[in-house]
């Protein structure tokens, strides 16, 4: 078993808001991630792959499909857009990296064997600064 | 002369957009930079002062003061802010890289000698991606 | 179950040095590493927990909290510090990377649940320089 | 069961290309990566082995020696070299980044034990860029 | 004057080799960089230009603009190309990173101006490594 | 006029402590810089010549040649030591980073032009932390 990793970024907008508490509870639980007018960030998401080589090609998968991929169903939808307006796939959900990382793994995971029948989605790896990250590798 | 340099963050969110024009014009010109529901970024800010070190101390500069100057003039103000709606020396201007930079220029510039006689401001420098970046060096 | 990670950073002096062999035999094994004057490194450390996220926060650990416990506990521990001499849990041992790595997992590990339900600990992660690092994951 | 990491890099050229294909076909698959005059990386590998703190040293390996190794038997064979043409280990083999992961974790395996009787190779991985990167944990 | 800069990245073969001496003098002067089957680097290009904010859009030049200029004049003639073979404006040159950086100057330096009527370039600066770069301002 | 870098690293103990001073006023000044049991950081030095490319070579300085000398002349002399009681350059001298700077142009200085008859020394940037650096460019 390989493991084959492909980072990508995007920018976006998000906040830190449960609509169900006052403006109170969500400043006193989040702080300034809580900021009424957004706040943003430079993402970086890393997405592995494991499998065998393609006795063929010597790859696990081909990294300029997946690429295509990452950049087709996640980086379009989320690169210069805000997490909790934008986003359908984020729409009533919170807008943490946790809950962020999941949904992207939820959207690739059936997308990889088309591209390569070598291959399965291993990880997601998300960071939201180069000091924050979350990682992710299905239930 | 020797120069010395400290970096700080910040994320923050905003837009392009010229409120001038109209919503297609933007559009056309700031592409998805003008998303009307915000996008954002992890800043770096690099701020360079140049001088001759204290004889007693071998510092230009005391770099935990530097630190605390811009974190107490720059970072608070910007850090998990929106440059169009929260922070007042942006009000009224456009909100581009360019634009900010030569701002926190005009913020720290008189503040430096009052922390160094042996130094004064050289460079701004602020990173908006890993790959963009604006440097400013005063007129 | 979802990995969430911070890195600090700290600057610290240390030698390798066993004080049951010659000084002949430190410098032998340790090569410059047993320099009698110490020598230091900017030390960055990743602490990795895991678990479930709050439905309530989307967090699976709230990071400022995270990172407001590594400073009080670690950072502050080492920081502008002498491994060998200034670090009462380091007293009378190797200061290896190793030896810190598993030090600082055993002073995080019982102080993760205090600060969230939903996680525990995964990993310490502890870099000496770009290129050396060090991982431990509890036994 | 502590884990240390150590990176070492070097830079070659290689194509991408099965020769029992047409040129054509290479072409098709492989895209600018099977350019006949060959294009080239910056790679950096890192070699992660785990085991137990030596108790006189508080090493789980010395990572003078595994440098030493790891320049001696991979970096002194691939630096500055042709994979496809310049490396014995890699003759008739296809010159993909998940190949040559495997062919190194091959070579390196059983020499970690000689060098430290408290380790055993856990991982290699490799970047061929930045953004693309390959790891292997054995079979 | 502001100073603006974008950062692109390619991937390259090359040797250093001076046909006008022989095999022997070109191993002596430029050691494994003459390795007759090549090797081969992940370049880095960071481009300046510098000029005044348009007052409309903020922005000394477009950097959308400047990383298109960029890709469809420098990095699509260089990826994935074998600099001494592959790349006509290197032709009969040496493919030193110095002869390379002032030939994209020559490329870019036209060009500026028809994107931006505020700027004029400033600097080219290429990395063939992490830890060996060049910059060039012109003449 | 072409510049060209070469970046090298060492790893060193210091502190912040002027002699003439009490140990109160040490403190008070340099804070925990000032710990008398040292604490240490893992520098990175980048060495910038300037010059034309000797047309022979395509070289403005042969980068083996220079990186030689840095390691000969500073990195031997800084690495693995004790900044304020192993460095002879620096005895009697404050072991800041801007008066180290200043110290490793005096010995870099006449030591270029021996090497290429193309250079003179541009720069010495010493990064103390990936966040702190200083540079020097002669007087």
């Amino acid at each position: 078993m390989i493991y084959v990793s492909r980072k990508e970024h995007f920018n976006a907008a998000h906040k830190l808001y449960n609509p169900s508490w006052t403006k109170e509870k969500n400043v006193e639980v989040f702080g300034p991630c809580a900021n009424e007018n957004w706040h943003g960030h430079n993402f970086d998401v890393i997405v592995t792959v494991k499998g065998y080589p393609d006795p063929e090609t010597g790859f696990v998968i081909d990294l300029k499909k997946l690429s295509a991929l990452i950049r087709a169903e996640v980086i379009e939808k989320l690169d210069h857009k805000n997490l909790n307006l934008d986003v359908p796939f984020m729409a009533g959900k919170m807008a943490s990296t946790e809950i962020l990382t999941k949904e992207i793994w939820k959207i690739l995971e059936p997308k990889i064997p088309p591209i390569s029948s070598f291959a399965q989605l291993h990880a997601v790896k998300l960071y939201e600064t180069p000091r924050n990250y979350v990682e992710y590798f299905g239930d």
